[in-house]
């Protein structure tokens, strides 16, 4: 490294210095302050400062968390929840790579795709990490020549997006789709997607709950009959998606500064987003003198009444609502858009006291255009699809753990194996192969002559029901003497039956 | 671009056209075609000739692969089994990022460094994937100041190797890591290991096995003995480490001629990495005139003799064979080392006629040292631990499903709603709700007027053992014809016993 260059580095160094004292002193975020410690290591490396003591920074990556085993418990109680409903519907499930070819990505995310992360070029292909499970699905639709599949897909995608955590917004997240693919008569599959977010959400045991609907084809006949030009429709599409956050005035000026419409146009547009409501809105629309001018409109009303008729088939409807202001960002969808959204419960309070605003907690919508993006011969395949918004829910459920005191087991252990005497270990060992061998699932402590203290505050701290206590006599007496943690009573078990009677008292246990 | 570097390109397109034409020519592997294809594609569209009609490439990245519903339901299957075993031994479960900093994995693989995979630089902290579970695992409880405890994690890692996908060879692939951390007493969880080991190796019936168990300090000591200089130790292990796949001959070369050992010495390390057995051999070595004068190596054979005696007891000594040919490459591993071997089925045939080549399923060791690298004031928590390499496993389970020609059931689906009359479809909608609501797995087909035949072969091809039709004659009597496929036998059933009555069928199904 050039003097001129190594001096530029001291002086950027002396900088972030200050602003990680600076941080320090105003006792800021701990994320925070890591980051820019880590920052200041990264230029301290450059000049090879690396100091000898100093290790790294021990953090995860920006927007990236571990789970623990509480949390590990609760994410797998709520995938168990929306797999039974996927399997419920007849889904099968597959799974791609964390990785696609760039160009695979390239072109389905508009303005996102500065998100996405990209892999290092280390020669050979140039890789991306996956920025949903929906692209991934279509490319290998596409790739396997598959024209029909209801399938399931639960993984990770990856957004460089700018972190919230604690509303559960994460650059590394989990997404739960179900995607139905397949040329079938209009708005079956498109309900039944309707039926399954009713049916997750209600039994996650959420709250109240709307799920909001839209149609592609009514906003974009919205946007004509309002006199919005053709190449603009996306562009106050995207306008249109911020209501949900921001107010109608705020919107309006956007389309009007920002975006150059006339202002008589976004107030033709204002009358109708902020419309909504059920089938007889459906109705009413129809008779609009203006909308269904709009041949667009009209079909996507049409398609709309369809769909409300299956909801109410299904018995959802309570809990649908047709919301003009729903549109929804990506690129690819091309008729009915869903968005599920909690009721009341948006501000949750958290440990810190701080609000939890979770939003959205499912969303999706109908793609037919997409699968042709992949195909050589542009050979389409309609699709439709909603995806669970997990991490959201995670959150959710977590304050909610929190705030109860809940005592979540991570562990499964029926029998903790335990002696209160001096060399038993071998005995223990036998005991849990026993064990083992039968199926049951048995601890011991890893240690030769451990206080019989120890042993039962570990099952009392980790909730294993029963103890198995062996010593001389028990040994002497073919037997061993069993403990139920909650009732403190102890039966002596001959050991020939100790098998069968774990079983049963795991029953009684699981089942009182 | 300047005129001379289009010039350059237009040349290597040559010559790539030339690749891709000859591999045509020649059928070769469609995989390797794609790649070719890809490449070429890639210096084409540097000069900008992209071609209007060119679709890009359908595939995944290099070393990797989707998992349709089929190979799906065969690895769920293989996790429960391992989950199953790890949960009987009292495990709890994590999770991490699938990507760390950079530095994090800085300096934990020895050579294999150069494996891992980086991601580019947009800005921001410097990221890379994730080599294995067990350095991120040595972060998590640095970080959480964690000593203590026993957990397992199902996650993919990453590794930028020569694929070889029919050997399960992949660059993206599961591992299953199951540890013990904490000071506890000797060898007793070291055993426990093994016994898991031993537990799902014979629960997914993979044939006959070995657990190979070697120790850091006997090698250690032998090379001390042996007369290695002690900057060797690990060139020399790396070495050793090849004899699973290579002749004595070829390792003593390598070590003599690129390693600059003396021959003497290489032939008295030959001498004692032929020898395996059981507890005799580690009596034997004991007496050795030469092993015992090294400290570590007695310490490594007095520890062997103890973890070969809890095997014992643990009923798996059969299967454990002490080898001191077995090194392990990774250079965190100080004390036992662990490696299972299916015997006799390392080589499977598969569809192509091709041989399979699966030597290891399982690998491990106890790494002491880690977590200290990670603690800022280098605290160190001990740590064994076991990893099942189950991608392997996954091609046996695949190769053996396709040699049975087995059916394998991709959905759960119970009941298919169906009807052979025109104009059913909100009646088809009602009961499918009435079923979900029940919590019955159902389906319909998503036409207004779908075809009996249709129907009957829907449930046919995907396996759902039961169809309730209704068309007009049922809703007059309030009944549905519920048809067993297996047995054909249909039952009129009244609509309001329907629900038990299927959920009593499909217990006789699934039981018989």
């Amino acid at each position: 490294m050039a003097d001129a260059e190594k001096k530029a580095v001291v002086e950027e160094i002396k900088k972030q210095g200050e602003i990680v004292r600076k941080l320090k002193a105003e006792k800021a975020d701990k994320e925070k302050i890591a980051e820019e410690v880590a920052k200041l290591l990264e230029l301290k490396a450059q000049i090879g400062d690396v100091g000898t003591n100093q290790k790294f920074i021990l953090k995860t990556p920006k927007g990236t968390r571990d789970y623990n085993p509480k949390q590990m418990a609760i994410r797998e109680g709520v995938f168990k929840t929306i797999v039974d409903s996927f399997k419920r519907h007849g889904a099968e499930t597959l799974d791609t790579p964390v990785f696609e070819l760039k160009e695979t990505l390239t072109g389905k995310y508009g303005e996102d795709s500065k998100l996405i992360y990209d892999l290092k070029d280390q020669g050979g292909e140039l890789l991306s990490l996956r920025y949903d499970l929906t692209v991934p699905f279509a490319r290998y639709l596409a790739m396997n020549k598959i024209n029909r599949i209801k399938r399931y897909h639960i993984a990770k995608v990856y957004r460089r997006d700018n972190p919230a955590m604690t509303r559960g917004r994460y650059r590394e997240f989990y997404q739960c789709d179900f995607d139905i693919a397949g040329q079938y008569d209009p708005m079956i599959p498109d309900a039944e997607c309707v039926k399954i977010v009713h049916e997750i959400l209600t039994n996650l045991g959420l709250g109240d709950f709307v799920i909001k609907v839209n149609h592609r084809e009514i906003l974009d006949g919205m946007f004509e009959v309002c006199g919005v030009p053709a190449d603009k429709f996306r562009t106050i599409c995207s306008s249109v998606d911020k209501l949900d956050k921001t107010f109608w005035e705020d919107v309006r000026e956007e389309m009007i500064e920002e975006k150059g419409l006339d202002p008589a146009t976004a107030d033709n547009i204002g009358q109708y987003v902020k419309m909504n409501g059920g089938l007889e809105l459906v109705e009413q629309l129809l008779q609009d003198p203006l909308l269904p001018t709009s041949k667009a409109a009209k079909q996507g009303l049409e398609g709309m009444r369809t769909l409300l008729k299956y909801c109410q088939i299904f018995g959802v409807l309570d809990k649908v609502s047709f919301d003009l202001s729903l549109a929804r960002g990506l690129d690819y969808y091309t008729g009915v858009i869903y968005e599920a959204v909690l009721k009341g419960s948006e501000m949750l309070p958290t440990k810190t006291g701080e609000q939890v605003g979770v939003g959205s907690v499912a969303g999706g919508g109908r793609y037919d255009g997409l699968v042709g993006m992949f195909d050589p011969k542009g050979k389409q395949v309609p699709c439709v699809g909603v995806s669970i918004g997990i991490e959201r829910v995670f959150s959710i459920m977590e304050a909610k753990a929190q705030a109860k005191a809940e005592k979540i087991r991570t562990t499964e252990t029926d029998v903790l194996v335990a002696s209160g005497q001096r060399d038993m270990l071998e005995e223990r060992l036998k005991l849990c192969t026993e064990l083992w061998d039968a199926g049951i699932k048995a601890e011991m402590i890893y240690k030769k002559n451990p206080k019989m203290l120890n042993q039962f505050q570990l099952a009392e701290t980790t909730g294993i029901p029963l103890i198995a206590v062996i010593g001389e006599a028990e040994l002497k007496n073919g037997t061993v003497t069993l403990r139920n943690m909650e009732t403190r009573a102890e039966e002596q078990i001959p050991r020939a039956d100790l098998i069968s009677v774990i079983k049963e008292r795991c029953r009684q246990i699981s089942s009182s």
